[in-house]
């Protein structure tokens, strides 16, 4: 019959108590929230909620149509603009979501006969670039500038490294420079995934990539997403205006698809001019993370020390990672579990973010939540 | 230098005449649009663009994370129940785009091992998904059921076969009965993508699966946009309950994807009671593309009997495409225009929508217009 093989895998699942299932929240949920990506804690601030609900009244419910066709707006153009202008860099290009903008800049920037050298701890949608690509990829050892090295020397012809600036799992920071140095030195291109450093790193917010000086390079791409730290949806790419260019001539997830919503650019462009008002939520968002850690080493928890607003807590196996994070959202505390399949090394742990908008009080209270409900 | 090959890429580009480039629109534009997807007229509904401020006010500006941590709302499962009520399936779930949705649907019940019998005239994100699953490819000829049937006897083990319900560049209609009899013969399943089927085609918009029997079958996969008919964004994966389940365990852009922001899912929400309020949106989009069609052969253009809402002009040559629809912006009309390598069969065209709310002057004045500036 068509699809059963689905019953056996289902039944596997089961079996190793691997099932996920949809927990839609309420509105008013009463749950502390150190879940979410929503890292400067606007995804709920009125000026972006307006922003959307301004942009859908005056744009529309939707672009109706592919950027090509009709789906550009004076408003998409306004955020690529001002995406570009905050971050030091020649142009912007607006995706539907960042794992579009990763399928696009991968794909765009790897032809049939290039080398993508691509870090083991990558997100699951740089790795989807790279299946897509025409180029061949070689997966390299994790934030190693010394393994891209010995890497991009096997190969003549075009070239990219491709890697994470804040890994999604752990938290910790890619060695950006050096990353950049390496590709240099061969004539290489890097395409960052700035996902979880944009709005948190780098002066007043702007990325991991401006942190490490590498804004306006002429051999750095930068995708980000409008969903974490700007609290809309969407993607974008960031870099020299001839690589923009190139990705709206041939990036098949920009070409095939309908525009980013109006609403998501309207709150992703309020959000936005928020951080250029008020920049101190950058470093807010790190310093809670910072205590976050420290108070969780503190209490004798294995945390893995941010270099952005990801903490990542060890828990001691799959099944207790996901009843200590049972056991936390009982106790009103919502916090991200990671285990296999989604980690690529089999360690099982909590993800909590730090958001700028955390109390004291609030801090505190998710400390002892962790260390009460611990396994 | 690093992305040194783009430049020549580009002066190839330029050469052939094939440069892309983006012209956003105002607010308020003045052209008669039969270019977009919004085949209902909706994406201005001011029910529809209420419905996304509503949504993001009560919601916020985006989903926070993915559906599995933060990113599930009670919305958009009030979304996922009532498309699915609608069309008569057991279950569906909502995608950031109709993109992920059919990366999702191929890749995730196309495992490796399985055989992917793909429609050669099928959208980008289908071929993506293709490329992406595990399962091998076989592409048959266009709409040809027996094709699809001896691809599917080479084979033992799980397979599928995969179709646009509606072809985008020409918007004529796949043979879906023929197609889902050919599979179930063979223990196939069948993947549909209703992009330009659902809203328009069927009872009250129900979709090209409803209107040829197939609503609720076990075998048959529906994967919807939310971006054409109900003028918002995202998209829909239908089908029998254990399919849906499994495609949160297993498709990757589900679960590595920010959850479709709050404003998209109450856009569509809002459009899709509008659509069940005023079923006969659906019929007058069919009567406006039958109406298109009859005029322009009446005229002496060369166009394709409209299956849909798509109705396809063929043009003399890619130039003489490019300077029709040119000419005809020029003139006050918006009308797309594909030529390859957009098209996979060389023929360039205009590809003109027709809209539920265009009225008979308005279709008066795109023929007229069309013909004087016919090359
Ligand atoms: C590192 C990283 N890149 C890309 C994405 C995809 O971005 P989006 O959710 O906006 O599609 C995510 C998470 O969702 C991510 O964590
Ligand atoms: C047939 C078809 N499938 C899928 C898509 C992708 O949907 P979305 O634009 O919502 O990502 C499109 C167009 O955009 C399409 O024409």
């Amino acid at each position: 019959m068509a699809f059963g093989w689905i019953d056996e895998q289902a039944a596997l699942r089961r079996r190793a108590g691997l099932v996920r299932t949809l927990r839609p929240r309420p509105a008013d949920s009463p749950l502390l929230d150190l879940a979410s990506n929503d890292y400067l804690g606007l995804a709920h601030h009125p000026e972006v909620t307006e922003g959307a609900a301004r942009a859908a009244r005056e744009w529309g419910g939707g672009a109706t149509g592919s950027r090509l066709v009709t789906g550009s707006t004076e408003l998409h153009a306004e955020l690529e603009r001002e995406l570009a202008d905050f971050c030091g860099v020649e142009a912007a290009l607006v995706f539907s979501s960042g794992y579009a903008a990763n399928l696009a800049a991968v794909t765009a920037l790897a032809p049939h006969g290039s080398l993508i050298v691509s870090d083991a701890g990558n997100h699951a949608s740089l790795i989807d670039g790279c299946r897509l690509a025409r180029g061949t990829t070689q997966v390299v050892a994790h934030a190693d500038p010394e393994a891209v090295r010995k890497a991009l020397t096997t190969h003549d012809g075009p070239a990219v490294a491709v890697s994470d600036t804040v890994f999604s799992v752990d938290g910790d920071a890619a060695p950006l420079a050096e990353l950049a140095a390496v590709c240099r030195t061969r004539g290489a291109g890097l395409v960052v995934d700035d996902a979880h450093g944009f709005g948190v790193l780098g002066a007043g917010g702007r990325g991991a990539a401006h942190a490490a000086g590498l804004a306006g390079a002429d051999d750095v791409v930068v995708t980000l997403t409008l969903s974490k730290s700007l609290g809309s949806q969407g993607g974008a790419v960031l870099g020299p205006a001839r690589v923009i260019d190139h990705l709206v001539n041939a990036a098949r997830t920009f070409i095939f698809d309908t525009g980013l919503a109006p609403a998501a650019v309207g709150a992703a462009l309020a959000a936005l001019r928020l951080l250029r008002r008020e920049p101190e939520r950058a470093a807010r968002a790190r310093t809670v993370a910072g205590e976050l850690h420290a108070r969780l080493t503190a209490a004798g928890h294995e945390a893995v020390r941010p270099d952005a607003a990801v903490v990542s807590v060890r828990a001691p196996s799959p099944e207790q990672a996901v009843r200590w994070a049972a056991d936390c959202r009982a106790a009103g505390l919502a916090v991200g579990c990671f285990r296999p399949p989604s980690v690529p090394d089999g360690v099982s742990r909590l993800r909590l973010t730090a958001r700028a908008d955390l109390t004291e009080g609030q801090i505190e209270r998710a400390v002892q939540v962790i260390g009460e409900t611990r396994p």
